[in-house]
Formats: C-alpha cells, sequence, structure tokens
C-alpha cells in the first residue's frame, strides 16, 4: 500500500506525526509524496530537516481545528498533485484532569472538535483526491486510541473527553468505510499503542519508532475484507469497540 | 428500583419522556416523586395534563443544552427534596440529512452538546442528590440508541452526528458506571427501540407503550452486577458496543 503512494499526514511536527514521515522516508520503497502538515512549520526544526533530505516530503500549513483552512490546503495540495492515496488522521488532543469532579464542558467540546469533527471534515474535504486514486484501494488512516474502546473501559473510567472522542472517532471510521467503500476507499482506526510523546508522557512502554514500525506495517498491509472499518492496535491485532 | 423512588426525567413534554411520565404513575406501586423537566412546561399540554390528576409529579423548566440552567433547577429540586434515586437522561436530538456529503460541521457540534456534554453535566450536577439516595443503589439512565453501536453498524453508515454522538454518551456512561460504583451509583446507557415519536416518525414498528414498558421494566429490575456500565435494549437484552 505505502509504495509509491500519494499520503497525506496531519500533525507532522512530532511525536507519532514525524515519526511516521521519517520512517516513510526510510522504506526501501517508500511512497511518491509526503504532504506532510502541521500548524506552524516554521519551528518544525525535525520535519524540515527531513525535507531536506527527502524531497518526496512537502510540508503545509495547517491548523486542523480551524475548518475554514481545509479548502485552502485542498487547493495548495491540487498544485502538486491531483489525487492522495492515504490520508492519515493523526493530530489530536489529550486534556489532563479529566475524572468526574474535574472535567469541564469546554474539554469536552475542544477534544470532540480536535479529536472527531476536523478530522471528518479534513476527510470529506480530500475526498475528490482520494477517489481520484491511482490504486485498486485509497484510504483513510484515523489515530484512535486503545482509551476509545468501551470494552476496555473496566477499571479506570474517567477520561471524559478523550474516551468520548476517540469512540466517537470509532463510530464514524466505521460510517466512512461503509459510505466509501463502493468508490474502494477504506477506512481504519488503530490504537497506536501507549507512546513515549508528549501526549503519552515518559512512563510509557513503547518508543515512538516501535509504535509507528507496526502502524506502518498495518497500514502496508491493509486488506479490504479483513481491515476495512475496523480497529487495530500497533501490533495490527483487533481491537474491540 | 421504581417503587417509591425520587426519579428525575429530562425532555419529559413529549415523546419516550412524557410516556415515561405517565407510566410511571400509573404503576400500582408508583415512584414517589417524578421530577419531570423540559424547556417550556407552559406548552407541555399532556405532561401539564398528567400532573393535574398526579400529586406526584413536579414540572420544572430545563433546557439541558443550557449548562448554566442546571445549578438552578438543582435549588430548585432541593426546595423539594435533598435526595434523588434515579436521573434519567432522556432529552436528546437527531439531525436530519447526515449522509457523507451532506453532513455539517455545525450538526456534529449541536448534537454532541445535546446528546452528551448536556447530559453527563447534568449528572455531574446532581450527583449530590443522588449520593444521598436512602437506596441500597441509586442510578444513571442514559437513553441511548443501537445506532451508537458499532458493531451493528454493518450496512447502513452515515449518520455522522447522531452515531458519534449516542456512542460517545455510551462511553461516558462506562466510564460514569466505574467512577461512582463506590458510591453506589450505577450507570446505563438504553436503546429504547425504534419508536413512533416525532424522532423515530411514523414507519418505527413500536408504539411508545411498548417502549417505555420495556425501558421501566429494565430500570425496575436494575441489578449491578448484571446491568452496571452496559447497554441494553427495550427488551432487557444486553447490545455490543
Amino acid at each position: 500500500m505505502l509504495s509509491g503512494a500519494r499520503v497525506f499526514i496531519t500533525g507532522s511536527s512530532r511525536g507519532l506525526g514525524v515519526e511516521m514521515v521519517k520512517q516513510l522516508c526510510e522504506r526501501s520503497s517508500p511512497p511518491s509524496l509526503i504532504v506532510a502538515t502541521c500548524r506552524s512549520p516554521e519551528t518544525a526544526g525535525r520535519l524540515q530537516e527531513l525535507s531536506y533530505k527527502h524531497s518526496i516530503i512537502k510540508i503545509l500549513a495547517l491548523d486542523v481545528d480551524n475548518l475554514e483552512e481545509h479548502e485552502r490546503v485542498k487547493s495548495e495540495v491540487e498544485q502538486i498533485t491531483n489525487k492522495l492515496d492515504i490520508l492519515i488522521n493523526n493530530a489530536g488532543v489529550s486534556p489532563k484532569a479529566t475524572r468526574i469532579n474535574l472535567v469541564q464542558p469546554e474539554q469536552m467540546t475542544r477534544t470532540f472538535h480536535t479529536n472527531v469533527v476536523a478530522p471528518l471534515f479534513l476527510t470529506k474535504t480530500f475526498l475528490p483526491l482520494l477517489q481520484k486514486s491511482d490504486e485498486s484501494q485509497s484510504l483513510i488512516v484515523n489515530l484512535s486510541s486503545i482509551l476509545g474502546s468501551i470494552t476496555e473501559n473496566t477499571k479506570q473510567g474517567g477520561l471524559y473527553p478523550y474516551r468520548a472522542s476517540k469512540t466517537a472517532l470509532n463510530a464514524i471510521t466505521r460510517s466512512l468505510s461503509i459510505d466509501l467503500k463502493h468508490q474502494n476507499i477504506g477506512a481504519i482506526t488503530i490504537h497506536p499503542g501507549w507512546v513515549r510523546t508528549d501526549m503519552g508522557g515518559n512512563n510509557a512502554p513503547l518508543s515512538p519508532e516501535q509504535s509507528v514500525r507496526g502502524v506502518l506495517s498495518l497500514v502496508d498491509s491493509y486488506n479490504t475484507s479483513i481491515h476495512n472499518g475496523n480497529f487495530f492496535d500497533n501490533l495490527g491485532d483487533p481491537l474491540p469497540w
């Protein structure tokens, strides 16, 4: 799936995003284009460095939260290519202090906007390009979390904004997978593991390298009949809703 | 669970809400108090009529969307009672025209607010009263939908705002069930069936009477070890997330 593909990624300046860009470039059969977006390209040092080494990287400014920017970025992408094969909705937020006694309405609203509304409408904006993919199949990859699995929430509770948003992201991924199937556009949702990033913190068991290796391996081996509309961890094992 | 209970219901002017109030009053062992809330009591004819016949009904004005009103309504309830046994989050919305080509950001945001943020923060506001319940167990009942089951979304797709909101409501119900268990407060989420209401339309197979009979029977037979944190249909059968 990845070899020669035209890939679009959000949140590419740090964490899993920049690691995905890096590993994509370093593949023996890399993509032909990586549109790497982030809020502030001017301060995205690691991403800029990668782009000096790898000409397949095109960096564009995009704050996914600002839905008004989506069309502008689409126009910018269309100056480079009129088709995309893989859209990776990686940008996301995780607010702190969200036990029932601490959670605030604004946390619910903002987290839902960034983690659900933004990827849904970015996807909608880029559908015309995904529809033009030359591949037999194009793919929407939504970065979710096991914290969005209701089944797996048996002990810890809490985390209302993040859980609600990732569960909802899973729900819309399933609907996308059904609505777009006849256009040969698939949609999957992936838990990248608990990773040592700004979001995951220092105690997380996985390095970004390990997590992204698994995520990209899953994407590369995408198979509609197995994966479409489903939820996987970074080892490619299915997760329950 | 229902006999002698102090019950609080949102969205009680019509549909399933007013039918719940009616059937609660008509039970051979009715609740001792039903706080029936709706946006505009002055135009809630059926609810007003019921309250003339049944003195256990106290009608209060509440637009659940307006989180500022929650504390005011809590103060009004505290003038009647300092404890509640059952909180039924029934008020909800379902926007039309939400296929991928039609869905709008405002539909996502508004539906999430009414169906998820409002019940979560109403619940949070009323926790002090639920904590004072004399019953061995008090209960939060969230009216969800099978459309919030990702597992069951295998053919129809679409419905992004409603599915995302009801899936998220299921997720927060599970967290509430864990966070509040040690206070003997349970939380369940119920699919009332597809019902002939303003929301369900005329083609729905179930009458409000049939649906509510099942919902109340489930609530009445609530058993922590079987039901807490889980999702049921109006026949009391478990539904998958």
